[in-house]
């Protein structure tokens, strides 16, 4: 199978870094179009992120020499979907929520699936927010999507926020085996990373943490509803439960959200030994079809005492598993634990690529 | 007034290098009698911490010159006591739990009063556990204590975890308002030097953090039920709210521990600005009584958004005072916060000196 | 006496709110002017500083209250220099460096004194740049600096980069008894805070550390020769040596620049013990006029293995204070040792306060 | 060809445990018996290692399951050199050196080769001090070694310490090229897996660093001159240049040792130009011959200004690689750059582990 070409728009920024260095290797897309702000238009991609690449990994053959393209010029973009160089966008972008909102529409519209990792269009009732683990079937929505639209071929997917990660696939793998979830406490301890760059200055960072990421306990609260919710009608209609509380921090880590979750169940509650044997054998629809950027286990359970720790679990699954530990009975809820996602792995790019396979898995892309 | 001569136990340690240094200038206490592990034995007091000191700050004049000794002789320390060197002692012992609780009884039954930072002997019924501003009257203990164990002029009283001073005093502001506490959901970022020294290996507080503090969950869920506890018939009887649960991480901090807290209130649920009301007008008798240790506002509240940060606010009210921020409505509970105090001083050496400022004041000391 | 009331020039900045800090207790001056960027003009510094306030120390009695002027409106300034409200300023100006230059020099002019932190006036022949622990005499210029600009009443002097605080008393002291320095390798290891606020991302600054600071080199290496150099004719001469090499990196610590020195004497070649003794001896003007920044000894050396360390000695003298260590042969030049100090106190506000202790010292502030 | 079966003395270190995850794939080489200290012994690797762990990266098949034996127990290492499980071992024992080196003589007394990380048996001029790319000749000391001890097929081969590791090739390549080196003056901020595990307290790494590590200047200064050193009547005869003076560092980084080097040359000085050729040019018998563990480029030249930095460079060349940065004339020497070595992999392990594919290709090992 030819690869097929893909382009990502805020390709210089941190997570568009990590688009690239992520689909290095991979069978099924290569990098065949880059977009970034005006500033960069022109350049080449070496050029254009000399001095601005953050990682360790470097990027696939040929992605130094592509052109630059100004992302908000979609005439850029429309060339090259007709000369093959392009099938679809992962939007990475890093501006203004409205004029994602817009732009985002606008490649769809232009016929380029839109692949988002923005938070500018998670809240449309006809927009899939997809962890492929969890609600593959809302894909259902991209026809309603179009038709609501008048695309032909267009459409846009998102993936909810990075800080709801590690815990999503846990309780999706509860709630399929018939046990409800009623409440939620989470606190979370949120990775640098997830800020961006420049992000978050080294001098709120060394010997200090933030207790506060503006909108992220918002989005913590209420994605999951969306997520969890069911197509009534050609739209989502939201989960009501569980209903969760949110505490969001920020800690001198680089990479690595954690939470530290109390889970309240409804009248079933299975026993700690249960739970941890539904997480251990779970698997879904992304392991079971062998999508390449799936982790074979998606959740690993840590058994000592003191993990999951970022530094030396977040790389788990090529940093696309869950890492859970500490799992026991609550002494207010019924079950706590601590869960730990690589916040850009799958928690932005890696996770929009596993969006991705889930689309062409479905025949949603070319 | 002459400054009363006290004794350190543990004198070396982390939390007794703060002693050190709190009672430099202390107005009722000067440190005359140090005592640490028999390898410190018969060194002067500058030699014994040679290479040894933490702190930025140094000791008040004279100590430098003290003879260490050993802190098991219980000899020594009585010499001291009859030449006047040594009235009490405060115990900032690091040793086997066991053997810290009989040696903190044999000081007491030779005549020399305990007031220990130690866990070990924080569950005796009749062992005051005491926040200053939380449960003076705890120490109506003393003379049934005395009486138990038919000690004349010795006896103990004992200082809670270092995890909880954050949010206890908030939590008395309420209940003695007449507010209800049902439920606590907390979970804790704490400072290293919570763990002494050595403590945690840098190794693993580089990039990372750990998700787990061995017995410190079980502390924080069962400490502040007895300091709301009752006294009857001469002894404690635990509150049985608020039902607490706990996650405790170490974080890569040097100082103050962080609490982000979710609180369910009785039936009586107040606002959110009457409660920022009540914790701001709080102060009780060490305030009251114009104890030296005692800070002018116990509970400071923070109204910017990303505060408190422990670098920045831990030495609130000289690292004595509580600092509150992000106060709002919990979308689980009623109330969520989070909840700063410095965990060597208010946490510590400083809670230690304000508990023997209350035992002054109430008669309890020469 | 009446304190002087003095204006902050960069007033919201991170060198000026150490300014305000530092005043806020000042026996000689009390801020009474404050300029920042149009941005900040027209609000109280409360407001200005609202949310940007990075320091753990507050501000003096009446400070919030001052109305934040725009720095480049010289005509607030003269009202205010008219008025009694501001005899002269502190420059902690963060704009392009031309702009700087030409501003300082328009204060100047308008006969308000400029006691400057900004590097753009640095290498004027009839500017002093100032150590009052080394060059005092160089305020000597002072006249003929209003001579050459036709100023009445205004004037301006520098402080020297931060980067070369920590070994520039020694090494004036060893020049000063004698001994010629002919050539300098110095590594340093600068905190965060000396590259302002935002200042370095803290991506940059977890596990890592980066080997270079922009321009810091060069001024390392030619700021030393002008202050060790001598007035002929009316300007500076540049001192010939030491040859400096210079190697900065900036590492993840808040407050105090690390510099591993070592040194090649002239002929004359100190014993350590010696060098030991001459530094441990050495104070200068500001200690013997009591100027009130001055700290009592301007060198603390540090006899233990593993000092000076950054968190620990940093606060020496209150911040103003240089910290030897590991003072011990060279195996390649004569001498090599460790120096820090405090690079926002003795490096930059604390700094040109005590520039400005001298200046009122000898007559030159009204 | 059958993997060699190699065994690890010290397994459980951290250094240990960095060869048991080199190794798992290692085309040559499989490990086949550990020993520790007498506290592991008679426990599986697994459990041995269960909470002691330190790496992110697994071991290799069969590891867990093997038995960990005392490393003093030489009678239980000849067992396994009987059997084919240990042909020859790695040394990274962790305790008193003198005790180290008798024991590794004892190893080698007994028929079996050690290749050692340790200093214990650095000095003996018999026994050659490796860098592959540098000193492969040295080997030429393993017939005269076992001739003076009357051992017929054990030896002893050391490599050099961790500081240095960053900055021998780079000097080697230029002396090769005919330029001698005269003096260098070497600073270095050395990570914290350089001092094993527990290592350096999280309380001094936090807003710190440590500017002492003990021996190290000694090990950094003396070292260089026996691994330029010449074989003359069966010893060898340490160079006597260049002179080297170096301040060994302690920074908060995990992995990854930098120094900022000043070079002196002799009469013969090459342009910056033409050194950046060298250094990108070089290649040796690693390379030339294949080994598994030699990276392509033995030095990567960073033309960006601000590198190399620890985390984001290590890893070049799998760990293996020097990565150079900052090359430009020294304002009091001829060179001056900054270089980084990962202290784990190539200054440890990963060092040791080419030491041995040298020795296998020069046909000491069976």
């Amino acid at each position: 199978m030819d690869r097929i070409p893909v382009g990502i728009l805020g390709a210089t920024g941190m997570v568009g870094q990590m688009y690239i260095t992520l689909l290095a290797d991979h069978p099924w897309f290569r990098v065949g179009y880059v977009a970034a702000s005006s500033r960069s238009a022109g350049k080449s991609y070496r050029d254009a992120a000399a001095g601005r690449w953050r990682l360790e990994a470097g990027w696939g053959a040929g992605v130094g020499d592509l052109a630059v393209e100004d992302a908000n010029d979609l005439s850029r973009a429309l060339s090259a979907h007709r000369e093959g160089r392009c099938s679809f966008v992962f939007s990475a972008l890093d501006m203004d929520k409205e004029k994602i909102r817009i732009l985002e529409e606008a490649y769809a519209a232009a016929g380029i699936p839109v692949v988002s990792n923005a938070s500018a269009n998670r809240w449309g009732a006809d927009i899939p927010m997809l962890i492929p683990e969890v609600n593959p079937r809302h894909t259902d929505l991209i026809p309603v999507q179009r038709k609501n639209h008048h695309w032909d071929r267009g459409f846009i997917v998102v993936k909810p926020n990075c800080s709801i990660q590690s815990y999503m696939i846990p309780l999706h793998a509860l709630r399929q085996k018939g046990y409800d979830l009623k409440r939620i406490l989470v606190t979370t301890m949120q990775a640098i990373s997830g800020a961006g760059y420049p992000g978050v200055p080294g001098w709120d960072l060394v010997d200090n943490l933030i207790p506060f990421i503006s909108g992220e306990e918002e989005k913590s609260e209420q994605e999951p509803l969306k997520i969890f919710g069911t197509i009534v009608d050609g739209a989502i209609v939201n989960a009501e439960e569980p209903k969760i509380s949110a505490h969001c921090n920020r800690v001198p880590i680089t990479d690595g959200h954690i939470a530290c979750v109390s889970l309240e169940f409804g009248s079933q509650k299975p026993s700690v030994e249960e739970i941890k044997k539904i997480w251990a054998d779970f698997t879904a629809l992304p392991q079971e079809a062998g999508f390449p950027m799936a982790p074979e286990h998606p959740i690993v359970l840590q058994e000592e005492a003191d993990r999951p720790q970022p530094r030396k679990d977040r790389n788990a699954g090529k940093g696309m598993a869950i890492t859970l530990g500490r799992i026991r009975p609550c002494n207010v809820f019924d079950l706590r634990f601590t869960a730990l996602s690589h916040n850009t792995i799958r928690g932005a790019a890696g996770g929009g690529i596993l969006n991705a396979e889930l689309l062409k898995y479905k025949g949603y892309l070319p």
